[in-house]
């Protein structure tokens, strides 16, 4: 009766910087879990479909998430000649899973993530992320910490995906973007295989960070390269790169790139073809000089902290 | 691990006036549900304790309901020689019973709300607010539509107690503020018996709608006293209405009141004792002179639209 | 042309509390500045007409400020048998003045401010505020430090309002709420003169400090009197006490306050008269009951800090 | 003294989507103005440097306003063999003409803007914006109606670019972004110049008005090349169209761009190099799928109205 007209009375706030924030009007939640590891929401927004929240950061929606996945996945899927197994770190949604079995070639991959909860939630709650990503026989899903995995790991991989969370002061991924990690991955990637992270916004505000981790990628790996997309309800551009022995081709042909996705995939991408990955691959010449300036390394010393609270932080004391 | 310094995620924004939002920072989603007449929130809250939200509208909170519901049953309650039979219209929480529980002289309340999926859910998730006011023996709890039970009621009440939300314009409940409906009313009371409403904010702002309402009241009801208390959760100051056949006390003896409250009643009260209760009863003169010169009664005809919009109202066609 | 329909682009945004937040739209920046002391905005809102905000702190408005600042003035003045002299600490907008100067009896007023650029812009811009209060020649302003200017005083006064901002942890007047101030202020008050002074807000979640501040007077004066009013804009109820060395008279006659009011004053009062002063001394209990149960003490070594953020507080550090 | 912790008092929001919106953090209001046509803000903000808002709409920043200028203004510049006059429609910030008068090639601007008291206001307070670019010979400031004096113009040009408004529905701007318009411009248009407009949003949620605007212009261009680029602060990707009469090189060699810039222009660019333009080309596959499949045409008589509320909008009746 009442309440027809009324669009949205909870909103969810995140600071982009200091001080900016976007505001996500929420028409419904449909799953609120404190976990193990973290507070989650799952929850239905006005404009952009449903959503995953995590410790008040916007983790990805249905309304667009194709943008940042697509991105994250693709470009080094392309580049390798032949993708056959790929290792996933994070990625709870279960849509980068999504795109990677997109690919004919791909005969496993592995999906590492720490919150079993956060998983479970998503698939009742996401089907249209997962599209049962976690069901196909190539899937195998293991719920424990990346770190410790990743020291007994005898297997390689061809791809290597880390689409964690971002290193923010209070978060536990941080450990996961230093120089020491990057070492560890690189002992389970094949040697023509490459790692591919999520690396960060790239906005002008927070360009910097992005800059230190390609540099930091750099010392461990012969051959990054930095690129970005913009998923709307992120606020601003984001960072990803390809980390690698052997360069990759930045300026593929639009025409052959089409063709090897209609031969090697089962189709289905919205954001990427020929064009747009070629597009997708030359970067704004600010983040080049960003990067081409940078000098310092995040070490487990000297770890990255990401500006990343999603939630107003008020010292609440009263004497 | 992550998340514990994060104090709100989510938050509920509530519109006091066009141009005011008091936005309350929600720390954890207690139950939802779109029921057959509104959308219900149950939410944890910093500062406040739990509150009930409905369709964005900010309904009451363990932090300060007391302020609320003390001043809407007792002055009647105190005013009446031997109160033992109380209607209740609306009251959802169970707090509004709760509170006239603690009269000795009750012997029945009937409590009337026509969303019995709201009252379920509080029944489970605020215990604090009823305090098991459904269980005891006096209660009878009827879920139906206020007006149509009022049309068939045969018995008489010596007080009744409208908790109804907010006659706003897209709400329920706007029949329940006419001419019409206080004339159903007081069909169903004794000859000495008292109505009491919550009569709608009183601030600079919204005085005017009040004054209007109670100059309503004034062409049913013979004697009608307006008074208000501050309730820090709603933003403004609140309005509420006495009225009845024979003129209350508007000025009694506050020892002469304490001791009627321990004789009669089983204790509890936070705001209100006779000091209490006699500041309570006298009205800011701007409240007073706002009713004194208002002329307008609202009828079926010309029902009340108080502001009431609980969320942002944004057309989101585009072409 | 374009803009007719848009209400408010600005938004001041007040926390309440560390989980509550009063947003109020702007629609209109009548001056903006940087003092020596403090950031000032003099605006335009869309329900409640101008207002001063300083440092991001709601300071008052034309809409609704009669309701503070008669609460501030007249119980003191009405309690008092012939108020001549009296002395203002804070007060910048001119509106604690006008109240005074209503009192026919007052033959000198001494306003001690500390931002002469803020009473400056408030001469200029809120002429609603002071009504030329500045301009009458019982009126004395002086800018300088209340502290500095009390310990030199010679003088004596009927009556000394504190109208200070609040002592939160930021501000520069958390010295004129404690033990030894309140000390240097009975120095310069006549033996049957009164204080009063804004003391905080007291909704349920911030009466502890409103008690403390109470209790702290108590330390120096022989009788405290604690009562409080509703300004909607403050988004909680306000508390105020009066110190002094003999009781006030808490429940006086209400036609009795009318007629010293029309006999003593030019009249105007748009809150007071003496029913609205009856209840206005009349406390709720669970204040009154907090006060009793206090026994800490505000001192220069235990000074208070109230919750007073009026912005958001974000660490912007990146690594 | 006190208010130096504290960042942001005063906020601008601005709805991306009628569910999302963007809030900017603002430090200090350097000027205001209701204009003859539109509500002027320019301000300093926490991250993202001086603003220019009209309307409650963020126009832009210097923090992040290079990239939508120079995505605006280069790609055509540098498609087209000798642009020597260039007409500017709107623009009142003279970032546009800053970027027009890097070019060597270039003899003449002319820039139409209909707020003069914006454009004055912009001169004084956003050097960093406009860079003197209104005291170069070259530049011709006209104050006036787009529409008229596009009516009465002899001269062609090489380049328009249409850096307007959006066509909100309550904007003035709505006309210029129709069919009958845009043949007004052909008509002043050199047979091989390029027209280049700002072409709205093209997030997933705004994709289609983009398309349609598009589709629009293709009914009186024979070639378009739709584009985009994400400017931070604008909360989503930004798309932008040339139209002309020959089809422009969208995968130009980078080097020879680089070389083009290097002998063309005076230098000073952060977004755009050979690499950069070659990627700003490549159009992500959902938006040329959109405009692929749009049918639809505005018109005078269906002309567009862009979702484009800066504030909330709200009833304010009470009765």
């Amino acid at each position: 009766m009442a309440g027809s007209q009324v669009d949205a009375d909870l909103w969810i706030s995140e600071y982009i910087t200091p001080w900016d924030i976007y505001v996500h009007g929420i028409t419904k939640v449909l799953a609120y879990k404190k976990t193990a590891y973290q507070e989650m929401y799952i929850v239905e927004t006005g404009a952009y479909g449903k959503a995953l929240v995590l410790d008040g950061k916007w983790q990805s929606c249905t309304g667009d998430e194709f943008i940042y996945h697509e991105s994250l996945v693709h470009p080094a899927m392309i580049s390798h000649p032949n993708p056959r197994r790929v290792l996933v770190l994070g990625g709870g949604e279960g849509a980068t899973v999504r795109e990677i079995l997109r690919w004919k070639t791909v005969e496993q991959v592995m999906m590492v993530d720490i919150d079993g909860e956060v998983v479970d939630a998503c698939r009742q709650h996401l089907p249209e992320m997962h599209q049962n990503a976690f069901d196909d026989p190539r899937t195998q899903l293991v719920i424990g910490d990346a770190l410790e995995i990743l020291d007994k790991m005898e297997q390689q991989w061809d791809i290597v995906i880390s689409d964690l969370s971002d290193p923010i002061e209070e978060g536990p991924s941080y450990k996961l973007f230093t120089q020491e990690f990057f070492e560890k991955v690189q002992r389970v990637l094949q040697p023509d295989g490459f790692l591919v992270l999520q690396a960060g916004p790239v906005g002008t505000f927070a360009v910097k960070t992005h800059a230190r981790l390609v540099n930091t990628l750099s010392t461990v790996f012969p051959h990054i390269h930095s690129y970005c997309c913009f998923t709307p309800t992120y606020g601003e551009p984001w960072g990803f790169a390809i980390a690698s022995a052997q360069a990759i081709d930045t300026q593929p042909n639009p025409a052959t790139v089409d063709q090897h996705l209609q031969d090697k995939t089962t189709g289905g991408l919205r954001l990427i073809d020929g064009v747009a990955l070629l597009g997708l691959l030359q970067t704004p010449a600010y983040i080049r000089r960003a990067i081409a300036s940078e000098t310092q390394v995040y070490t487990l010393n000297e770890p990255p902290k990401f500006f990343g609270k999603g939630a107003l932080s008020q010292s609440s004391s009263q004497s």
